[in-house]
């Protein structure tokens, strides 16, 4: 995918970018020209030939789309080097790829997911960062993730809600360039609970952080019910959507999105965007991939570090 | 929205259709020509040139948008006159539109709803009817309906599966006219639970359901992970998605079809399609209604009645 999306560059406008991996990894599923360069700034010289690539080890024999733990060290040392570069600003922002987690716990990844990874190395706690899922015409927030679904109910809390709410809103503002963040807050019960007929979590729960946080002064509409917040009219009425769990979330995003969907990371000092699909071992080195994601993710991560400057150092 | 699919019957291609309810309430919100007729084969003679309207009964003044008693009452009796035109063959199928649930309660409507109340003027259990929600690029079904959040879990036995699963591909074959139906069945937990890490009932509970269905000739497929299930690859893969609770099915098929989503009755004896939609008071009279819904609605009755007789009538 990162090979199809520099073969595309020209076409989708992309700004220059260089692969932190192994450059025999890239030529086990690729013909393109790739060249090994020995720092980032080289990767200005080579882009418009040649697809990048920093050199963090060799990965040994590259059979694609069969994990090995070759693989997963390589995997591991490329995000750590690659999250170092970014913050030391010798890179201005980080797109990861998807991973295998079961390869990478094998090799003394003991974080959930990159994202986590990420956020240490950043010396933020995981509890302050956000998942936001975005596409050309929805950004999604899940309050809850990886939680079983009759386990959702405890995991939501009003604490929950109002610190993801105030860091969509933060986010929102320094990497979308969005001065007054609008918010839509799906209610947990079909219909968002008819006034407690059907489920009383908006009542009890929602509601009063909602109120709480329109006092502060947040823009932030809800609890609505969540079949109908997703539709064309809907989405045009709010900036982000939070969502009570995983699928909430999720479904809409990827019925709308699923080529083009990006995950991006709110809360950390540095841009973080990630393509919002899995590996696909099953289709790997048949070309069959579609790089949309990926330059999607590439794409977002350019225009997020070019508002967080523009945030972070106002003319 | 029935005044506004007359005026598109060329153009869409409808088929002769007529009101049962009140002319005052039509003329109320509606300057075209609209004819009462006295018997439903009239409406063949009045169709090309008015809207026709079987007269049942004087709604009184109607102020559009503010729902009465008098108008509840109305409904009640055009539902009941449809249901048994439809049932005696008078005519070939039902349309209903959105009613106020809270009204009709104060006027002696026992049922939860139209959809029950006709099962048991056809004489079938509510058990044995399915709600199926259509659009011309999904069609989802969903087992839970209006139960809360929390008590889906419960909500959802093997029983329910396997017999809503029956009654979809008998519905798929009578109404739709596909001789295979294809079903997928979606998971509860997000991912459909990564074998057992994410909530078990994927395991449990879900999966010996569908191996019995597999067993007995059933083509289903999953469970799966519910935010990949309706991406247009994955959509292309069944006939009709089996979802464990409301938003699951609601979210996708809203989403995607929020303007043309038909709501289709499984199970009745007679063909009963509905407008994806609700009563819409705030915008009654302004002209602002959006007829896409229920000329879809039209039409897929006009369709199902058709599929309906070749399968009880083979030539």
């Amino acid at each position: 995918m990162i090979a199809k999306a520099w073969d595309l560059r020209v076409t989708e406008g992309l700004p220059c970018f260089f692969v932190v991996g192994d450059v025999g990894a890239i030529r086990a599923v690729w013909d393109g020209p790739v060249e090994v360069i020995d720092e980032p700034t080289a990767a200005l010289r080579v882009f418009d030939h040649a697809l990048p690539c920093l050199q963090i080890a060799d990965a040994g024999d590259v059979v694609p789309g069969l994990p090995t733990l070759d693989g997963a060290r390589l995997a591991f040392q490329s995000l750590e080097a690659a999250t170092g570069l970014v913050r030391a600003e010798s890179a201005s922002a980080l797109v990861t790829a998807p991973v295998s987690k079961a390869q990478l716990a094998q090799v003394g990844f003991t974080h959930p997911g990159q994202t986590e990874f990420v956020a240490e190395r950043c010396g933020v706690g995981r509890d302050n960062i956000v998942m936001m899922l975005a596409g050309p015409s929805l950004r999604v927030v899940p309050l809850t993730i990886h939680v079983p679904f009759a386990a959702v109910p405890q995991a939501l809390t009003a604490a929950l809600i109002r610190s993801r709410a105030l860091a969509t809103v933060r986010g929102l503002k320094r990497l979308f360039g969005i001065e007054n963040p609008r918010l839509a807050m799906a209610g947990l019960n079909p219909h968002a609970g008819e006034n407690g007929l059907l489920g009383d979590e908006e009542v009890t729960l929602i509601e009063p952080v909602l109120a709480q946080l329109r006092e502060d002064g947040i823009d932030i509409t809800g609890p609505h019910a969540a079949d109908a917040l997703f539709s064309p009219r809907a989405r045009a009425t709010y900036d982000a959507a939070l969502c009570c769990y995983h699928d909430q979330a999720l479904i809409p995003i990827k019925t709308l999105h699923f080529d083009d969907g990006v995950n991006m990371t709110l809360g950390l000092p540095i841009v973080r965007t990630s393509p919002d699909h899995g590996t696909a071992f099953g289709i790997a080195g048949t070309g069959h991939a579609h790089p949309g994601a990926m330059i999607a993710a590439i794409k977002m991560a350019r225009d997020a570090e070019i508002n967080r400057r523009a945030w972070a150092d106002p003319v």
